[in-house]
């Protein structure tokens, strides 16, 4: 294979109660991005269509994640990466781990798989570092594994994959007005209460049971987070009210996806998702800022090839 | 059915990176309770054998229990209760949550079950908060369910039973020096980091998801306790030894069982659960404390019916 075409998720990471350890993959939100075998060593960027972004590989997310590969490859050429940019930067759907999950495992395909899934979101992380200051992999370990992912640890990186319930769907709303990750981690405190602490670990432990279980009411009742939201929402425009709105209209629970500003809902089954997105629209009507509105299966696979 | 026999099982609580969340129920460790049905009104304890404690209900974790369900019954008359203790109170592995969730489980089978798992829990709830004035769950709950148990939330009340893995055994050192849970908390901080919070719900759910997989080594990486377990382990003599011993005897984890000071391993199978009871034997021995091992796989019923 000299070059593939690959699929890049939109990601949900935190999903309320797993602050720095819990995220998603989206079935149908996402970039694409086509990665060719190069004669030329190094990486070369040479198409960014949608977004004005750099590049310069050592300046742009996708290229340091995929310098950081070819570093520990023994592969002696290079690639070309075109990159359709679809998700917006800033919007807290993971563009920036589109970008970095998208790249590596496409040149781990190119080249015959010699990486295993956890050290291609090892190497990812190293756009996210670029991005954000921080080397999180909440954004990209779903990307790559796909479905639900948690971080169970990063001292040593440990991923663990979970399953996803069939009939889970997205709703997301994307606010356009731009929260910088790294401005968002500012607001937030470096103490929280032991019981604030049992609360979360609690209702992590109860979503975990219910994406083994299938349990969609326990999934529901999880769905909470007493730590980051009251904080984070603040800079959310409207944000009390698309989830009091969306839970109106039948979501399992509703969050701040990512550091935002983007806001996702869970729901059981498309129809109630699709419900969940016009009760969103219809909020947000009422402000002056644009905003896009996605409704998405989980996507098993996270990144994948179109051709 | 007037009368009834029942085991009341030993419980772990916390299980390392559970803190007030996670408990499970011991398969061969635990008390015996004999429950009659009797025309007089109200609870009576004839006789507790084993141990020196009230045989008044209303100081007794056993008879306070039992009244709280009692007052949510249509039943005229009331019961007898006979306990024989085997559990030391104060040994941190569930004594008095043996005897509160014990004696519901026992009348609510003489009722008939009127009452669900979930309102015994609640009724049980009341003996422990006679025993710490904490009126916690995570012993009660696995008494009652059998198995792991999460309690999800306290308010509402939110109990998750959980997949116990066939090989799992816990091996338990109680150290006979008395560490009463409210003093046990005092020593608590009552803030913790952001950081640690992390760690710990990552942990958490790494536990949980090794639970559901039945994976040995995940259920291993995940025991840890970044923020009990080093403010509490000062109270126990010897602990760090027995942690170290523990670990390189086979087991999977170590921590403190519940507020201590009995210190639990949990490993895969038997032979490995019996080494490392050799070698905290072999470590307590240095010191001037008397101490009982046990080892026992997991109770997967909880309270149950010995005649």
């Amino acid at each position: 294979m000299e070059a593939i075409k690959v699929f890049c998720p939109a990601t949900i990471a935190n999903v309320s109660c797993g602050f720095d350890v819990l995220g998603l993959a989206l079935e149908n939100v996402g970039d694409e991005m086509i990665v060719r075998k190069s004669s030329n060593k190094g990486i070369s960027i040479t198409k960014i269509l949608g977004q004005d972004l750099p590049l310069e590989p050592s300046k742009n997310v996708a290229g340091v994640a995929a310098l950081a590969l070819l570093e520990k490859s023994d592969y002696s050429g290079g690639f070309e990466i075109e990159i359709h940019k679809k998700i917006k930067p800033g919007s807290g759907i993971g563009s920036s781990a589109a970008s970095s999950a998208g790249v590596v495992w496409a040149i781990n395909e190119l080249l015959g798989k010699p990486f295993s899934e956890l050290e291609l979101v090892e190497f990812a992380m190293q756009g996210e570092k670029l991005a954000s200051n921080v080397a999180h992999a909440d954004n990209v370990a779903p990307a790559i594994y796909g479905g639900f992912t948690l971080v169970r640890s990063y001292e040593p990186l440990d991923v663990v994959p979970l399953p996803t319930p069939s009939e889970l769907y997205a709703t997301i709303i994307h606010p356009q007005i731009e929260v910088k990750t790294s401005d968002s981690r500012k607001v937030l405190k470096t103490k929280i209460t032991l019981a604030q602490g049992i609360q979360q670990w609690g209702n992590l432990g109860g979503l975990i049971a219910g994406l083994f279980q299938s349990d969609y009411p326990l999934i529901g009742r999880s769905l909470q987070d007493h730590i980051i939201e009251p904080i984070r929402s603040i800079l959310i425009p409207g944000y009390d009210e698309i989830k009091s709105e969306s839970m109106k209209a039948g979501a399992l629970g509703c969050g701040i996806s990512g550091s935002g500003p983007s806001i996702f809902a869970l729901s059981q089954g498309f129809e109630i998702a699709k419900k969940v997105a016009d009760s969103m629209k219809a909020t947000y009507e009422h402000f002056d800022i644009d905003f896009d509105v996605h409704v998405s299966s989980i996507g098993s696979e996270g990144v994948k090839i179109i051709s």
